[in-house]
């Protein structure tokens, strides 16, 4: 028979996939013998069975509940339901990939009329049992019964009103009695059915809902976001209770190894006496820094201190630790490896390996490539800061700096950044409801909470910048506005957040960019040793070519020559060209358009120096370059000194019922040669000069969009095989170039082998060979591409994340076949996917070259390629 | 050392791809003991070698040239350039297949100032010498030197004004001698040359020319017309002469072995005493037919029809066999397989059948399928035939009927044609240079020339109905009338041409559809015997099914229900359904269509009876129903009952960039199911309703158009499934039904593994599977394709045959990967390359089950599909 529930002391830290991250580090803790409340794990098997068979807990799963609940009665003298010395449980969901605040938690779980009785009897504080009977039932109807917190706050408001009671602390025995009955009555009431006394039945409800709650919507989107794959299920929890809000002797506390938001080595963390956990984690009391633990239990924060270092030698790297302390006694709840920011990550790794803990391989596999985008984006300029008008003062509570709009909820928030504005979320505190709100907002401000309250963790793991616990500020939610002091801040009135300091300004402050130094450049350089994929960027101009090299490009993998069309000064010399009648007059406009783009490519070669730079020719179809509304019509026709009336004409006919099907790329090189030749010319010609005058060695390469056909590039290769040799030949100086190819159209990767003939390089233009293999445009997939994830179709838009399955085997195919015809050809890509650490793995697997992403990811995908090489070696 | 020349003894008739079909033929007629006048051929090989040199003989082909060119002064005892017994030859292209009129022939090869003395003195006869030299001095300036023929017919109407002659035949020695030198004057002045005197410098020059004329412009339009692959290349014949016009009991002619229109087993042709072979073929003079040669000349005709004979069961196949007499000696000049229309090469194939001299497989074999569409296409009434007012009779040159407009150049012809109007080319008489508007025409009218003249031979290889030598019309090309009697046609009138009669009607007469009798049924029963291939048609209405059934579908492939949605009645329903902002009126409107759905569907199974019909359910985008400029969209709005505003708003929101690459097929069916919902009930509650009624037992398979991702499908499959479950199990009738996918997405074909396991059948549709493989879709693709077709990047149009290479490739994958997870997995295809014969035999080689193609071609594929059986056997 499968084993469905394991003892904690049964497993360990390698059983994480059975067990969720949270059972297999109980486990662990369990087996190295620190002070952990005994329980069981029921496992994620058992919560893929439940929906397997169409969400029914199978009866071997309960046996074997039963038999664990038994064990753990007996190990600890305590009974189910009993009246004398009942056992209390936590059920808590535990995931193989930490998903906090997206899963529910219970406790108090085998409270009921009679064992309340017995809690009072053992705690000998019959407050205390009927208070935690209350809450239980207010827990347990919330989460598993669904019936609205808000409810249950009325009866106890109501409650309070009446007694005239103003805190929760100064309830009576009987007032928690008289709260109960009515609680038990509205449950009745919502239910129709009395609240569950059974204890068992308490159990088995809680475990199916930890189950259902693995598929409620905030759940999904969680996974969505971080690329969790729905089939691993969640195991479930269930622990014997210890109590933290016992007296002044007893707390409960959380805290990280080193700083989770600057990598210090330094115990982080906050505490509250009297407490239960789950109120330090949902912000609603402001808790204390860790170090104020040695005042207060000194001997406690010892023992604390040796147990944070154990745990962070036992495994290795930054641990994130829950603890109560019950009567004196601490307890482990919790150890899981410390959520961090990308600049906490960065720290830590090269630290530890100072330290002399962990080696370089490991180091560069504990920073998540996609988390250093946090430290790739620009902050404050320190001069503006300067001048800035500082409002308030929260916690640091996730680095960065933001600016933006004022909004007061998550949907607003999402509403405006859909309209293309920046925002700022700000809450009172934030719950996970808030999520797609969080997601969508440039930065978070909250009024209440810590450095550990969901605003601020969820932050962290987003990279986005956060401050929290800024009390000052007084949010009015309803009315969209907040106050500190007298001013007055309206919804869509600016503000600025540093998450790096914690402060908050008035208005909208300029920003700077990022750089490379210290540690995150010790661990650039540590990759780029192991990495064997070369990176290069994506960059049209030389500003971006100058900022590509700043952050380590190798080269230009894709220089786009259309955006140099559009330049005020060129583009009704482009336009001529495109309405020529003849050859002649569309050579005159090329003749004029040549000194421009030769200097751009001055620009770009000097910028880049001997790296290598990829230029594409021409690729959009003409009608981008032409006005399409009539009065525009009217002001080119007058500008050019062409009649109103066969301008309008050209540009109709120019119009394509699929433009992206249809004259664009290559073909337009077909059809007017002349084209591509002043290109050439150009990019040679700058090649020449530069070399001529700074003596930098030129080496470009020119590359031909959306080859379909072999024939295609036979004939354009002999066209700029022939425009450049003249140039050299005429110039005297010698310039080596390249000429390749995207493979962009399905039919190009799939003759591959022929096209190779003519093509010294290959660059896999995913964007476009993406929307061909899949025939979806992505201008046009907006309109079922929401249906599409909601059903889960795509775990991942397409366009961000390679299709490794469809797209990627059309890649393979074209690597294979190029490789046979030409076995030196270099391979490349400059789609967007070359930025994404997934689709870059999938890059260095089939065995390209390089990839080429924007410049502001050439540092993550430096980091990405470094550790596909470790990963694949 | 390679040998580029043959003689005509060393071939045989199985050399043809390397002496060409001339060369082979005359080698074999020489090898069997036919009266063949010696020579000997250059290779094909030595045609591509000049090419590969740059358009340069290669000394090794000259020699070899030389070699046996005195080889063969020695065998007749003749001499190049002799002053007495001189040699003279004739030069004519050969290439590999026969491509009439479009190379160019030199007789007479060999004159110049001496020989033509010598030829003088051995025929004795100064008058035809100097004649012979003057036609070899025009001819050779044509050919070779490119001077027009217009000039020297100047030179020679004013010799004869001059000197007051009227006819050709009438001038004088003198007067031929000063032509002569006129002619000469005129060479000297265009070409600043004297006209070439050495012969072996004209032979060269002339081989040099047929090597050239490989690649003019008219040779490259046939060989696209006729799918004959560039790289063959042209041999050359270099051949004595024998003159056909030395007297009286001289003559030549043409004559085929059995009746190429008509296929009767009698000998068919022409000849003309005292006359050059280019006369006859030229149509200038009207030759007599071939019987008359019997009274003519009773040997040498008994003679000639014991060779027909002879070679025609040589050859196992009809001949077409050119000969000349030289005072009353038989000579062949060529024989070769004769061209003849589709109902000939039915004829001919059944007769040969049953006269034993090929079995049933040969036969398929000598029938092209697409020659067959001349025969499925309609004819005229009787009825309307019988009260047609006729004008005119000429020869039925070849067969079938047209109606169209009297256009007099075939550029007129074409434009016409482009702007979809059906057109008549009316000539005095056609010319190589006519070709283009040949194809453009609905049919060829001619006033001159016989059944071999260059418009019967070239309108019968193409299928095109042609009346020809109508000696009664006075053509006026100038000012575009002809006139009979005094009746006057102008540009732009109609008439109707009879192939089959040679009778011309005034006015445009009604047509009646073809059938499938006699011979033609017999070789299609014994086509059905071999083919492994399944028939079926795609046909989206009960007519078209009816039609499918006629000519032997055995199902229907494709049946589109979106043709079903723009009926007039339903249309605003459809609209309803578009516009519909809530599920409920979206259900509202499909409620309303279902019924007209259902009874789509009742028609076109009863009309298919237990044949399969596959369904394919909703394609296109939706806004393709909306009306689109602003007056329509008033009318829809006041129809039903929209405010225009939010009509006009809808219509702009369902506007895409790409509807190709839009939310359209399957896409449709994930945001809206309940559109497929109710096509599915409709296919089904009309299946059920017909087995009831009719007791016919229907088993429609439902396609999903547009698949790329297995999940798609997986979801669809569900939800009809469900759908025709629910019906079924109501009903108490069972219905067996299929659910299958297009194969149309790249993505589809390359993941075909994960999609066969939800699909019982894939269908390709290779229309839209070539526009994503290639990346262009066919309504834009028109502003380039026509360079590329120039270029010939595109040997054939990737629409009309299927690009083997690259959208092949993806069929085969998909195949290989659909057949490993669903090995039963029924294939076929769908797209319009399912009618074309050599897609077809693309199909069966790559196993697919069935082919779907348009009713009218489904005879053509059960043709095609027997003949891949045989050559793939």
């Amino acid at each position: 028979m499968k084993k469905y529930v394991y003892a904690f002391h049964e497993g360990n830290k390698e059983m994480k996939s059975l067990l969720g991250g949270k059972g297999a580090n109980l486990a662990e803790m369990t087996k190295i013998g620190l002070p952990v409340p005994p329980g069981f794990t029921i496992t994620t098997e058992a919560c893929n069975k439940y929906y397997e068979d169409g969400k029914k807990i199978a009866e071997t799963v309960v046996n074997q509940i039963f038999e664990h609940l038994y064990i753990l009665e007996e190990k600890i003298h305590k009974k189910f339901g009993d009246t004398k010395n009942p056992l209390l449980v936590s059920v808590r969901s535990g995931a193989v990939i930490s998903m906090p605040g997206m899963m529910d938690t219970i406790l108090n779980l085998g409270l009921n009329d009679q064992s309340v009785m017995g809690l009072a009897l053992v705690t000998r504080n019959e407050r205390f049992a009927y208070d935690s009977y209350r809450r239980f039932i207010q827990m347990f109807s919330d989460v598993v019964l669904s019936i609205p917190k808000y409810k249950f706050d009325h009866i106890l408001e109501k409650e309070k009103e009446t007694n005239k009671i103003e805190l929760d602390t100064d309830l009576t025995v009987n007032n928690l009695k008289s709260i109960i009955k009515a609680y038990k009555n509205l449950v009745k009431k919502e239910t129709r059915k009395d609240f569950p006394q059974e204890p068992k039945e308490q159990l088995l409800m809680a475990v199916r809902a930890v189950f259902d709650s693995w598929n409620n919507s905030r759940a999904i989107v969680y996974r969505q976001l971080n690329d969790i794959p729905s089939h691993l299920g969640t195991a479930v929890n269930v622990q014997s209770m210890v109590f933290g809000n016992m007296g002044e002797t007893s707390g409960t506390g959380v805290a990280f190894t080193r700083n989770p938001a600057t990598g210090e080595k330094k115990l982080f963390g906050e505490f509250l006496m009297n407490a239960q956990g789950e109120d330090v984690v949902a912000g609603i009391r402001t808790p204390k820094p860790i170090a104020q633990l040695k005042n207060t239990m000194a001997k406690v924060y010892e023992q604390f201190v040796n147990v944070a270092n154990l745990l962070e030698n036992h495994y290795k790297d930054m641990q994130d630790i829950e603890f109560t302390i019950e009567k004196g006694n601490l307890y482990l709840l919790q150890t899981r490896t410390g959520k961090r920011t990308a600049s906490a990550a960065i720290n830590i790794a090269v630290d530890m390996v100072k330290e002399g803990i962990i080696d370089k391989e490991t180091a560069i596999m504990r920073v998540e490539p996609t988390q250093l985008d946090q430290l790739l984006h620009p902050t404050f300029e320190e001069a503006a800061i300067k001048v800035a008008e500082k409002i308030t003062q929260g916690l640091p509570a996730s680095p960065g700096a933001a600016t933006g709009r004022i909004y007061f909820s998550a949907n607003d928030v999402v509403k405006a950044a859909s309209e293309g504005e920046k925002a700022i979320l700000v809450r009172l505190e934030t719950s996970p409801e808030d999520i797609e709100g969080m997601v969508a907002a440039q930065g978070i401000l909250t009024a209440r909470g810590g450095m550990t309250s969901h605003a601020a963790v969820v932050a962290r793991g987003m990279g986005k910048c956060c401050v929290a616990g800024c009390g000052e500020i007084k949010v009015d939610e309803i009315n969209k506005v907040f106050k500190i002091d007298n001013k007055i801040f309206k919804e869509g009135d600016y503000i600025s957040l540093d998450g790096n300091t914690g402060s908050v300004y008035a208005g909208s402050i300029p920003t700077k960019e990022p750089e490379l130094t210290g540690n995150f450049g010790k661990l650039m350089n540590w990759a780029d040793e192991i990495r064997t994929l070369k990176i290069r960027a994506n960059a049209d101009t030389p500003k971006d070519a100058y900022t590509a090299v700043k952050f380590g490009a190798e080269g230009i993998g894709l220089c786009r020559t259309e955006h140099m069309f559009f330049d005020e000064e060129r583009i009704p010399v482009v336009r001529q060209m495109i309405i020529a009648k003849s050859l002649e007059e569309r050579m005159t406009a090329l003749d004029k358009l040549l000194p421009f783009q030769k200097k751009d490519f001055i620009g770009i070669f000097e910028a880049m120096g001997e790296r290598p730079v990829t230029v594409r020719l021409l690729d959009p179809p003409l009608h981008e370059f032409l006005p399409h509304n009539d009065e525009d019509i009217k002001t080119l026709s007058e500008q050019i000194g062409v009649e109103y009336k066969v301008l309008k004409d050209t540009v109709e006919e120019l119009k394509e019922f699929n433009p992206m099907l249809g004259h664009r790329g290559c073909r337009l090189a077909i059809t007017y040669p002349e084209i591509y030749k002043m290109q050439v010319k150009a990019i040679i010609m700058a090649a020449i000069e530069v070399k001529k005058e700074k003596n930098i060695d030129i080496k470009p390469e020119i590359m031909v969009p959306l080859i379909g056909h072999e024939k295609e590039l036979k004939i354009l290769k002999e066209l700029i095989t022939n425009t450049a040799n003249e140039i050299i030949n005429e110039s005297e100086i010698k310039i080596e170039y390249k000429i390749g190819t995207m493979i962009e159209v399905p039919r190009a990767a799939l003759t591959a082998d022929a096209i190779a003939r003519h093509a010294e390089f290959f660059s896999f233009g995913t964007n476009d060979l993406t929307q061909m293999t899949y025939a979806f445009s992505r201008d046009d997939a907006g309109k079922f591409i929401g249906e599409y994830r909601k059903k889960e179709i795509f775990e991942k838009d397409p366009f961000q994340r390679l299709d490794q399955i469809g797209v990627g085997k059309l890649m393979e195919i074209a690597v294979d076949l190029g490789k046979k015809s030409r076995p030196d050809i270099k391979l490349g890509i400059c789609g967007e996917h070359g930025g994404d650490p997934e689709s870059i793995n999938f890059c260095h697997k089939i065995g390209l070259n390089y990839v080429s992403c924007s410049p502001y990811r050439v540092p993550i995908a430096r980091l990405a390629a470094a550790r596909c090489a470790i990963q694949n070696k």
